[in-house]
């Protein structure tokens, strides 16, 4: 079985007129739109064609990340958004059962503590089956002073309730408000740092059983082993690469020659197969005239993996840290 | 002839999207929709038969006020949807060129002067035939402290340009982003707070052929004249009620009591019959089974107003007033 | 009998002087003044000399709403100033009891929770006889952003307390900071913002027994009912005409179509008469040689009241509303 | 002859009500008082029957310089003040030609460049005969960032027109919004930092016929000599002594103790008679049955001074100094 | 016995290279170097070399006040310096028993709250025998708007550590981010506003055992004693000179006027003997051959003072008020 | 011969010490130390002692990156300890005239125009010999909202100056105020958003011999090659390969995994020889016993490579780009 663990929701035009409107009334006031089942099945079916285009089995579905508005004044837009979103991805799963998982999106809000998270993504997972949620680790959008990192105490309530949800989250940021670091380029910037913060803090010993994917190959990190490896070594403990195991990665990196070295650096165990299919990756390679997120034969060309491996690649790391995933959900 | 002299486009929902990805994209990067005719027709249509119902001839159309996002940062986001929305109605009256003349959205952005949207301006009139310009008096959408008043020579630049072009400004609020004071309610504030910034300054000895209209029935000054005259009579000079007469005005307030205040107060000849349909007034009323921005027949029905008044009303106030209005453009 | 609800106390020149050293000093070292009964006579009796002349009776006194430096740093200042001029009313009252009712001021201070007034207001009320206070919705004066509005949780300390004494609250802002907006205009706006607030809020059903009066005819709304009808129906829920029945007007608006305007909207069983003499109003009217604040003879003029109606204007309905009003206090 | 080269006017009420005014409109709008000559009268001989009490010819009047508001915002406030003050200090003037003489407030504003006072000064100064003018190091008053120090460039424009007019200025700040730093204790910081910025610049070398006072007996600084003249020696260059000498300083420190180490640290030939009468020293002495700001005796009773000494102090410093000075103005 | 009770450790070449690498990188990561005893030794045999010229007994060493960085974000920068410094100060007594007591750094940062000071302080004192500590009034140094004066109850946390641990405070700022008041300036205007807050407080009354120590010669304050007498006899109650007994003072300001002064003003037996030699005052006066802080032949030198004075001043005073002192620690 | 083009100076002791100074004075005053030839030797030595063990021939020294303080105010601080750095740069390449060439660092200061870096970087590279500079994207160092991005006209006086001088500049990013990024990882993030922000712009259209290294192998973009590809096809326009030519990269990433990916992506031709030895990567490798950053080998094992590569890697690609250099300089 394949499974895409990193995809998002398509937002079908009633969604995008009920955004702008957000936006624009900064939700003073606002009524949600009632999507129609209509809506909700023309914006799945788009994902399924795609997925059987191109072999994936099971998308877990999570709302678009970069259109999360965090920071957008007052609270209540994102946390409207975010309801309304989280409703699609329900939907979506419920009409498309066999072939969506839903992953919760949060209505984080700039520099306020992730408490204000805990009820709508208890209510999500114990009451409508999300198995996941993403993370965002600066949800300033660039606005603002930012946070403490991943490894700050900050963070330690939704740590809690992760555990005791037994979910992963997706550490994935948002939109950004610097023109220099456009939404896309923070994504892996965000990753670093979300790394680089929880390496050189005790979240892992306080949280064992806390479960992390960074998706994007791992931001910047595995390219720059050498640095950290040297950093921790004059720093004395464990080294860099037995730390770098306390977290899970995805595949969305584009490019064989980068998965090759993700898979060096951290071992297929660690790897989940994502896509983000239909998103950034999503235009043709003049090179081989497949999509640059069409990662399966990518995945399947890359000469040191085992059958094993890309078993667990596709299938078996991620129903693993997944745990609340059933096949017959 | 029925001139609605104050109206705004209805969105397509590609538009909706745009504005959504602009905003979640802050601009970085972002490539326009290429709106098809159809979608233009569509949106079009949608008005002439609000238009054909309630008996208008023409509107003038502009871009939706409230959807303007002046304070959104950084500036690109404005700029480019601005674009887009002057854009659109120039598309609508280039399709439907009996039914409507345009109006053009500036791309105003916080407490920057005015002179950034001068090129623009010029843009759409000269070479696009606009007659007309919206002017928001506090770009900061209440977000941060605000620019000076309308009095202020901040506003120079813009009044300047004006005055070259010979066209009128709207004056009009955007969006607000102080929960305790939406949008709509603060365009009837920042209307008083418009006037009585003129009134206490030179700025028509200055601009002699300036201008200006004040929507929505000159927002709060028409009902506190009293308050108004009594600071006029302390500070001297002339008449609050003669300096009002440099300004004109607009129906949209949706009432007739209110409307009957605002003829009395500044006289048939000062106001422009307006009704932002569809808009804030598109619900039933459930008194009298006509939507409250269904104006024409309040009009007729207010005893006082002559027929001479009521072609003033209806076509012939605007049409002075718009010296660029041509009956076949 | 004619009670003027709405009137602020005359300022004698050592509290200017005593007001000039608070600011001048910041309240960094503050001595209060001792006024001499002299001084306190004089001033009342200027007030009730313009009494005798317009025909009221008796007038509630507060300190005089733009005097009251709410957003001046320290808090000190405020603190210092509010309790000289809340000293100022009572020893004004208790120097002439038939003529005068006292109403006091509170040391509302920039965005801090209101709970800060509570001790002052319960003082006054409980050991002075004062029957209401006046209650400043921006008490930033717009030099920051201000406090959520007055339908947000963070005025239910003041609710509960102002329910408890059983006593009305006038709104009433202060200053402006903003060059633009005059305080005079802004006390306009402010009580728009204030109904709007109130009217979107539970806070009636949460305070069913809170009496809140909205003066000067109730700022920009009743001249905008279309507006707010209209949204009311889409929203759905009670009348807009219905909910603005929870709140009290009075008449200081100093124009007879207003008044008008503002009985037939409200209904002559929700306003009081106040004319704030001597204040904003207190010029003469060229047209009739009468102050503009000369109230009675105006609503005398209105000829759709009756004589019920003109009663409880003048008297009955202040008197139901102030329940802590004694004739012979 | 007895000069006290460094008093403030006596203000009288209707300019107390003024500046209440100012503030609580923030001086929108505002009309200026109009003072009676009988207003200007009382308050200047107030001050007379005290210098004849204590034996004072001459008094150097300015405007009093803890109530000069200059970080009151807006900056209108300020420039209308000062505008009202200059005009009393030029009336009294005025009023008792052989008893005063003018010296100018600044509309100094924040940090904003003292540029904005040039013209007023010049108009004091070439119009109306004033002779000097005061000097706030600090106009933000401590509400926010300083302005450079005295020694920056930043000042350059201001001490172009002092030398091109020839004429003193007395360093004085004016208010401090800093609860933990009243605006007496202000003052003497201020000096400190004013002669230590002015110590390591080459201000005086740039102009050398600048004129500068420092009044209280020059801050803390002849208390702290020995640091300096470390420093200085440590730096190399002039010796401290040697360049404290470019300043002249006045004796308004009320203490025989004090007065002595000002003499010997800086000598008499860089010190004017100063008391500030009436002002912070009007107290009586317990100890002495006079009051603190009774210096003639004081100065007399030091016992190294010569008559020579006392000669300049009383008189000759200051008539050198100011050379606009004349007898019979 | 000569006790030079306010004097700093000499900084290793590697602490500069801490505190280097420490702003640097923020303190991320940071590692403390490791002094060797020899590193320590020579900083501490400098100062005994210094000390047997000048013939002083005993220093009481504390971290080099203008190093202390409490204003460097994040605040770590300040907790590991001040640590890194207590140490050393610990090492150095450990080493010199005879010759050294230990005076505490804070950890203050900014405008926190001092109760982050009180673990280390409590450490300090109880396990490794600290007499006192450095208390910095103003731990932003001038970056920003300060913490409350002395006089709040800001304070009370430390205070009541202070007399819990009876031990005295010596007040002393830190550096000075303003170019215009540099940080040897800053310490003398620090001590006036620290001295007045306390004086118009009630700090005394709720902490009668509260021991703090105004270094300098106190700052200006006791060359202004005309200006704070006149402010007390005008507010009543104890005179000035009274309250000021509740502070003590030392002779670290070089210059043996302003020494005279300071015990006609304070009495001998409120002033410790102290030179903060090396130093500010360690350059050599040219006219004397010595330098600046060789102040025993100064004090010597001052004909007033009684044998038992000196006693006092140079032992006595400091040995009552230091409680913790052993002559054989 | 093998050129190390990216290092740093050794920094004497004497220079902390300074440094230290310069913070904790905020350059209030503050004195360069002179550095006595020994101290520059001995520094000196200490890297040709490294660079002969690992068979360096040349290195180009530069001031340390993360001790540049651009962000620490006031200006002068950084200005200050610029120029002694760069003076310790060239007195260290004027001794060791055969082993090192001198690259400037730059006066950068938080978000002011880089103008107030032309005249030192002319001084350094005209009259003293200097071959490049370092030019850091965010001086802000994340305290406050950086500057626009490198594609931005804010920078186009800098680049003008390098086309002027003909010398290339090395994109380098120095300390970092935010806990959760560390400089070491804001030196990748920085170089990621200075790549994308130039490919994102008209740059090298304007300034066509434009030279600028992205060291540490381009930060996260060789290895986020897909997502920018994928970018680049949806704008149309050259292919991100194309555009990434535009630049040059250097080999501090210590992994000869990374450096293969380095080498794939942008081609050893554009790849210059760097080690930043001694710096972050000097720590033992475990598993080679060699340090991190011993490069050589690592380099000469990479399989692909052939001598010609090698060739240029170590020293052509070098001496092309920077055209001052000179082998008997």
């Amino acid at each position: 079985m394949i499974i895409d663990s990193h995809a998002h929701v398509v937002v079908p035009p009633e969604s995008y007129k009920y955004m702008a409107e957000l936006v624009a009334s900064r939700a003073n006031p606002a009524a949600a739109p009632k999507l129609t089942d209509e809506a909700v099945r023309t914006a799945g079916q788009t994902i399924i064609d795609i997925m059987d285009k191109v072999g994936t089995d099971i998308q877990f579905l999570s709302p678009r990340p970069y259109m999360q508005m965090h920071s957008v004044k007052p609270a209540k837009v994102t946390a409207l958004w975010t309801q309304h979103m989280n409703d699609l991805v329900y939907r979506t799963v419920q009409m498309f059962p066999t072939r969506f998982r839903a992953v919760a999106g949060l209505p984080q809000y700039r520099d306020e503590s992730p408490e204000n998270c805990l009820a709508e993504l208890e209510f999500r997972v114990k009451e409508q089956g999300f198995i996941g949620c993403l993370l965002n680790p600066d949800p300033t959008e660039g606005d603002a002073s930012p946070p403490p990192g991943l490894g700050d105490a900050f963070w330690h309530p939704l740590y809690e309730k992760l555990c005791a949800l037994d979910i992963p989250a997706l550490i994935h940021s948002a939109g950004s408000c610097q023109p220099r670091e456009s939404y896309t380029l923070k994504f892996i910037n965000e990753e670093s740092i979300a790394i680089v913060s929880l390496m050189n803090s005790p979240v892992f010993e306080k949280f064992p059983n806390l479960k992390l994917i960074v998706p994007h190959g791992g931001g910047a990190i595995p390219y720059h082993m050498g640095r950290f490896r040297a950093w921790s070594v004059r720093k004395g403990g464990p080294s860099f690469d037995d730390q770098l195991k306390r977290l899970h990665f995805d595949t969305t990196t584009y490019d064989q020659d980068a998965l090759e070295l993700l898979f060096k650096v951290v071992g297929p165990d660690r790897v989940l197969f994502a896509t983000e299919n239909p998103g950034t990756g999503s235009a043709i390679d003049p090179k081989t005239g497949r999509a640059y997120d069409d990662l399966k034969p990518v995945i399947e060309a890359i000469p040191f993996l085992t059958d094993a491996d890309r078993r667990n690649i596709f299938e078996c790391n991620c129903t693993k840290l997944y745990s609340r995933f059933r096949k017959d959900a």
